[in-house]
């Protein structure tokens, strides 16, 4: 099942994608829905991000040739930092490059949804408290990241965490599915799920073991290798197969 | 005023101190609230955070003499990371040393409580936006921190974020204020408003530079000098002069 976020003219609802539109519920994947009668044409909504997370949790260096190509080895264990909530925006809303940062890079990512409460998860049951997979562009001011040192600036800044277009429940990231990412039509990042250091579950294990997961909360898993600048005018694509394309334009005011 | 949040056996909700005890509210201070004609005996309510915030943003080598005893200098413009909303606890609940590490530290702070949705707020506007001020705990796992190179980790785990009793509206940080930390009746860290290398207004304005600060959210100033261990059965307090006591128990399961 693919669970999408849209505003109709009623207001803003949860969906699922079927042939035909965008099937309405009542209620929210993350605690009680119900379907209703409607199913709304595809051109009638406008995709959301598929859920408003408490928090993101990323990770750093989590393919080997991304850490390589950013000079750095890969870690003995995960490299976790957040992204506040704030920079949460939806397929189609524009990336806005600030005005401290000359060198904003685009970083596609497969998000990993959390379904339920999540504390000291341990790997084996990792499956159990997730509700499903979605794209996300953890988007960098690489000059602040370098900078700074704290990764949270440089990643923090509004619009800066893309997510969706949907949130597909039955994907399996041990299938070695393409993660891709297109600038104006252009691959730039191609890596598979497969090559993940740390894999999902031994993520969630990780990062359960620090803070507790909510419902809606995100895990990004990192990014391959390919990342480089966005500038005012580009179209972002990242794709992540089975999931579906979540595009962003990137402007500067 | 004196703001707080508590939970009686009605529920939890917001009041203020008043001589013979706490004025509960309808309502939240955040949006809209109002006040009603009860006042709760003190031991009768369970004081709660003052706020459960989207985010806290957090600065890091603030005052030089913390700066220096970390080995570092001061930086030139503020070191800002999130603290996830899941570390947040109240006045007299627990601090819970995780398994993973042997060396976990008190860092008392005085905290700003943002009152209203703010971007781009210039330092010169930035008491418009702010709610009011309360201290917290920046508890840190410091073998982790150091380890990691990103802070998420070693100051993210639950309950590392203690933050009250209250939140004082009338503050004025300018004033000089004592931020105090003692373990188990001993003083250990003693600082005064006035020594933050970056204020409160600046350190508004360089935040909101970055993200959308929501009602609620939680700036933490960075801590003196004087920082160290806290272990099973110790009793941490934080004082920050005219707001209040956050008293915390140290606990390892």
């Amino acid at each position: 099942m693919k669970i999408v976020r849209v505003r109709n003219p009623e207001g803003i609802v949860y969906g699922a994608v079927e042939p035909e539109g965008i099937r309405l519920y009542k209620g929210s994947p993350l605690f009680e829905w119900e379907s209703t009668e409607v199913v709304a044409p595809f051109d009638s909504v406008q995709l959301l991000s598929p859920v408003f997370p408490t928090k993101i949790v990323a990770i750093g260096r989590n393919y080997a040739d991304h850490a390589a190509e950013m000079g750095s080895d890969v870690p003995d264990a995960p490299v976790i930092f957040l992204k506040p909530s704030t920079s949460v925006i939806g397929p189609g809303a524009p990336i806005v490059i600030p005005p401290d940062s000359t060198n904003v890079h685009h970083e596609a990512e497969f998000a990993v949804v959390i379904g339920s409460v999540a504390r000291n998860v341990r790997a084996e049951d990792a499956s159990s408290i997730v509700l499903g997979y979605t794209a996300a562009n953890d988007v960098t001011a690489r000059d602040l990241q370098r900078a700074d040192g704290q990764w949270t600036r440089g990643k923090g800044f509004d619009t800066f965490c893309p997510l969706g277009p949907a949130i597909e429940t039955e994907f399996d990231p041990l299938e070695g599915l393409d993660v891709l990412c297109r600038v104006n039509d252009e691959v730039r990042q191609a890596g598979k799920t497969t090559d993940l250091v740390f894999g999902v579950a031994e993520l969630i294990e990780y990062v359960t073991r620090v803070m507790t997961m909510l419902p809606g909360d995100v895990i990004l898993t990192g990014t391959p290798s390919g990342v480089g600048p966005i500038v005012d005018g580009d179209i972002v694509d990242v794709e992540v197969q089975s999931i579906g394309v979540l595009s962003n334009p990137v402007v500067k005011p």
